[in-house]
């Protein structure tokens, strides 16, 4: 049951630039926390790009829709920054029917001591290996089925719609 | 869906004392982990005993197993030393037909840096979440049935039987 | 040998707000970092602002060397962001003749696992205690006097003017 | 003014072993820490034993006593476990006259995430630059003369005799 991840960035994978000082993307961190986490899951990743989730446009939701399609896999993890992952979500939707795709991300860089990356990618390894086909979300310890599902701003929690 | 926590102790839980240079256990890291992940799941936590899974006896293990039945929660999550994590999986088993009960720890004490415990801890949880009733093993990002699971002592990997 | 600590900012108690992935202060961690160094020393320590140095005027370098001159304690720690840390040193130096003052800061937020603020801060204690009267900075294992160090921009270390 | 280490092990440099649960020597971590402290000391670093301090011997001694006489360098930091640290100090006073020597250690291996490694490090270093000639332990951000320290077992921390 090989899983294919597909890297775009967020939070997640940002570091600290100490000469200036701003937060700024050098390369994945995820082969890293696939090591941390002892995983012995047979995985393959592809980094697409590594933008803020804020800067997504659709083309780049294309992109990310014509991967998970030419797949061989069909179990796939894709990190996304948490601002507009609900959207990529539903973008995808529509496109991938026969397939178990799940967005997670983080809300601290995995860099930083305190962040919740390595307990949100093995949830997301769990749910990838075990829900039935569909499009998911999954952050803090849940998983959201696209159509249901949103970030709020405030709490920066997910939550579902209804 | 709320979730029951039961926590037997295991190198997961295992503290440094810097007096006398030993692994020791104070109490259970799991709220300060389950924050750590922004988790959001609804949790019930009791600690039944904090034990190196080497001491476990088939006394402590009826104990977990009345722990399970008595539970109102459907799922439950068992937080195990590894080496004898397997052992307790098969005599749970015939035990407790009608719930998901899942077993994780950690190769690393959580207070260690390079802890795998925050990964473990997010599959289990997402694992007891989408699978069907039965008794489970989740480590090294996989799970395990109760039947076809054991510790590989010299890698320190879970693997199955055949 | 009493110290006093001035606490005015600085990368090094930089916090990463999830909310909006800024950075911010809440309060100084100079607590934490002395009890993580099992610091025995008789320490009192006040906190004067919480600013980038980048912003520092020479007002708030006025208010450093007044709280300098009135302490009752000859040795006194300030905690500065590392951009204008020179800058400050040079505004004190002439108007504080009669006490060992030592400047220092981080590279790195602490709260971000790989801080340098633990290290800087553990040379700082030990130079301000060891060296004779004078004002200092203390940054990459090394102390220079006020007269003759700047920070490098493009590398970030601290060096020698000749 | 170039600075010799000479490194004997201790808990400073312990890690955990993940199969047997076991701590043990592997090799030093001091470039790693020297990396993160941002030092840019000019040093040398010489392995000369990873021992557990409880094991060191006056033969061990000896040899520390010859690297430190044979050492071009006339300041140099041992990094030492810390039940025995102040017996080694003993034994080096009288043989070594011209020479900066500092005692240190670590209450927590650096690799466990809450280590007062780095701290102590800083300092020893800060006090091998600036203390006159003559042996030391830098400990709890203090250092104390060879003749007038020893470990409180108790507590674990360094204290004067009298």
């Amino acid at each position: 049951m090989p899983i294919r991840f597909l890297i775009t960035g967020g939070t997640f994978d940002k570091e600290y630039n100490e000469i200036n000082g701003e937060l700024y993307f050098k390369e994945t961190h995820l082969p890293e926390i696939l090591k941390r986490g002892r995983c012995r899951v047979d995985v393959s990743i592809t980094t697409l790009m590594m933008i803020d989730s804020l800067e997504m446009t659709n083309n780049h939701r294309q992109l990310i829709a014509d991967h998970c399609l030419d797949a061989v896999e069909e179990k796939i993890i894709i990190t996304h920054g948490t601002d507009t992952m609900s959207d990529t979500a539903r973008f995808l939707a529509p496109l991938i029917q026969h397939k178990t795709i799940v967005l997670t991300g983080a809300m601290i860089p995995y860099k930083f001591g305190s962040s919740d990356g390595l307990f949100n990618l093995g949830s997301a390894l769990a749910f990838v290996q075990s829900l039935p086909k569909g499009v998911y979300v999954a952050m803090n310890g849940k998983f959201f089925n696209w159509d249901n599902v949103r970030k709020n701003r405030q709490t920066g929690q997910f939550e579902e719609l209804v």
